[in-house]
């Protein structure tokens, strides 16, 4: 038969990034084009343990179905952390546990979404979560990231031109692809957009914990006086990302709706996998785990600096992150970065292009995105070098 | 703020059972209600083990992010499991790893759905499918489950009235909530009149596997020719719920698109989850522990029909299923079901009123589910005596 998929899938790309990994079997690839974090990173020999524990202690809890919600335990986990933690959870606040923030982003996304309505992100921004809105029938519209958040004027202009705009999407810390943090200005001017024109914010704040330079800046979600902010989080970045646990915070009218959706996307998160969260943040040290990740990617991206430094020859500018897991580059000569990066593939590194982390991938960009956190040092140096040869070489010299 | 949320979540409820599961903490009140298996299908022994030979063989693989469209191996099995124990996998036909048969309901919705469109579903139905139909747009139109299955001269009429008709929903063996299995015909002529009118059949198979008397009828899927029939299945009653793993079969078009969607849900469903389900298809008797969970059921079926026999003295009409979790029961009064259940509740019985089987919940029923599956035998009595008990009162007579 033919296919009439439904209006909004028309503008729904896959990701160029999950098609890269596709290929990332391929083991003589320098992968400097996920998001994954360190293998190191994860805590496997206490969390080995701990599902002995599970296994020993209550088999049945874990593999039977569970509350939508979340496993209690870890939800009040979650509590805790989101209020003195991350300064998220005020006092009409709730909290539901989800599959990622990911799927937080997508819930907040079907919640208050309909067709033809403008969501605002950063340009550019996270494509998981451009494609998430998208999916539920949005519009999206970029707002240019200056190096301490969006352009405020242009973010005003913006909403003031969008066609019933609805959300503003934003990762103040270490943004996905740049690593660039939006200032406490930049943040109080968001939160007082999003009020003056009556606008939602979700915060999506999976690299937060991973700051290895200046100080915290509050969160949006710690200004939100009027339950307007929606507060992703995860624990993909401190725990592992393939237990697929995360959650939102937001006001409790909120929450509730966003459990009936829960219900219908996948009745509720793995109870083995929540409570395997619940003993990591009893049973570990979440301090000094975290301060052992910050301390590897320190060391990571000073190396990548080094490298790109060493390496580019004035062909390259780059973002210098206080955080996070990425550094966002921009080749000087303004050529299309979607054939550079092929071209990378060809000598067996892997980057993203910037079309990647925008609405309207059909733009061209210069940019391109690396990612630190993944490989090891030795592969970084040699994957910047062969991307700075590359970026040296005149368009079409090869 | 004053939250404008999305209008198609107008619509959308709460599911009953999941309230009620909530309050059923509650170690007194035996449960008619859940739809969980039984905890002792569950291969506990034999998942701790295959736990243990993960995390010393492929931690970094099991924890790190995985590719959305499942885990290879995985995938591979449930292609297998597909084509030759289902015989609901074509030549067209490709297959994804979902977070349960919910997720790729979910997923199948939002491929095709718009705003208005309408679904059509058996009346009644499972109401985690209706509410994420509802919640992508859908208005529901439900036909009348007979013996063998959909009304079908009104399954034409209904189509034929419907608004931009696109979806026809359908648990053709064992439904939810009433136990009952459309016959080879009824199965023949919902695909004829898909193709007549040129609607997508969701079938959705998660008892399949529970069948304990009467020979298999073959899945809609399998008569499928055009790629017009998108089969949903589970790990979920043959293995853990808990878990949360499932699949989704279509025609490859359709899948390429799902991963897209999957992408924006959770990226991934968890690697570790996967690679449990991995190692049981490939390390386990899939055949000789369905039969042990047949076997079961089967028992614990007919010491509940056998207590329905016992005590409800002419008042109550009930289903008799050749397999599944569920029997379907009838006020013979005809008083409102969901005034019974309360009662229930308060005498420490819980079972599920009939209207939460129905798009238009409104409309009183005066029909309940019972689930044998979870509670033991004692209780099953216990329980059923208690409801017939209520049953046999006038109403309004406490």
């Amino acid at each position: 038969m033919e296919y009439s998929f439904a209006r909004k899938m028309s503008g729904v790309q896959p990701s160029a990034i999950r098609e890269i990994m596709k290929s990332s079997s391929n083991k003589e690839m320098i992968q400097l084009s996920l998001g994954n974090p360190s293998p190191e990173s994860f805590p496997m020999r206490e969390i080995e343990g701990f599902i002995k524990e599970i296994m020993a202690e209550n088999p049945v809890e874990a593999l039977q179905y569970g509350v939508t919600e979340g496993y209690a335990p870890l939800r009040e986990d979650f509590r805790v952390l989101a209020r003195d933690r991350y300064g998220s959870m005020g006092d009409g606040d709730d909290l539901i546990v989800t599959a990622g923030a990911q799927q937080a982003i997508d819930i907040a996304a079907k919640l208050f979404l309909n067709d033809g309505d403008t969501v605002i992100a950063e340009g550019p921004s996270f494509v998981g979560a451009l494609n998430a809105f998208k999916a539920n029938g949005a519009t999206i519209q970029q707002v240019e990231l200056l190096r301490d958040g969006m352009d405020l004027d242009l973010l005003e202009q913006t909403i003031k031109n969008a066609k019933n705009p609805k959300i503003i999407y934003t990762i103040p810390t270490f943004n996905n692809p740049t690593g660039l943090t939006s200032s406490l200005e930049t943040r109080r001017c968001i939160l007082f957009l999003a009020r003056k024109y009556d606008l939602i914010v979700v915060e999506d704040n999976p690299y937060g914990d991973l700051r290895y330079a200046r100080l915290p800046i509050p969160t949006i979600k710690s200004m939100d006086t009027d339950g307007r902010v929606i507060y992703c989080g995860s624990m993909s970045k401190i725990l592992a990302p393939g237990l697929r646990v995360g959650f939102m915070v937001a006001n409790s009218g909120i929450i509730a709706k966003a459990a009936i959706i829960k219900q219908t996307n996948d009745v509720h998160t793995p109870v083995l996998n929540q409570m395997i969260c619940h003993k990591f943040l009893n049973c570990c040290d979440l301090d000094a785990h975290v301060k052992m990740i910050r301390e590897m990617y320190k060391q990571k991206s000073r190396i990548m600096l080094a490298a790109l430094e060493k390496f580019s020859c004035t062909t390259l500018d780059w973002t210098t992150p206080d955080g996070g897991l990425f550094i966002w580059c921009t080749l000087k000569d303004g050529r299309d970065s979607v054939e550079f990066c092929k071209n990378a593939m060809t000598k067996k590194v892997a980057a993203v292009p910037g079309n990647t982390f925008y609405g309207d991938s059909c733009k061209q960009q210069s940019t391109f995105r690396l990612n630190y956190s993944g490989p090891d040092g030795e592969s970084i140096v040699k994957g910047v070098k062969i991307l700075c040869n590359i970026a040296k070489k005149e368009e079409n010299d090869d």
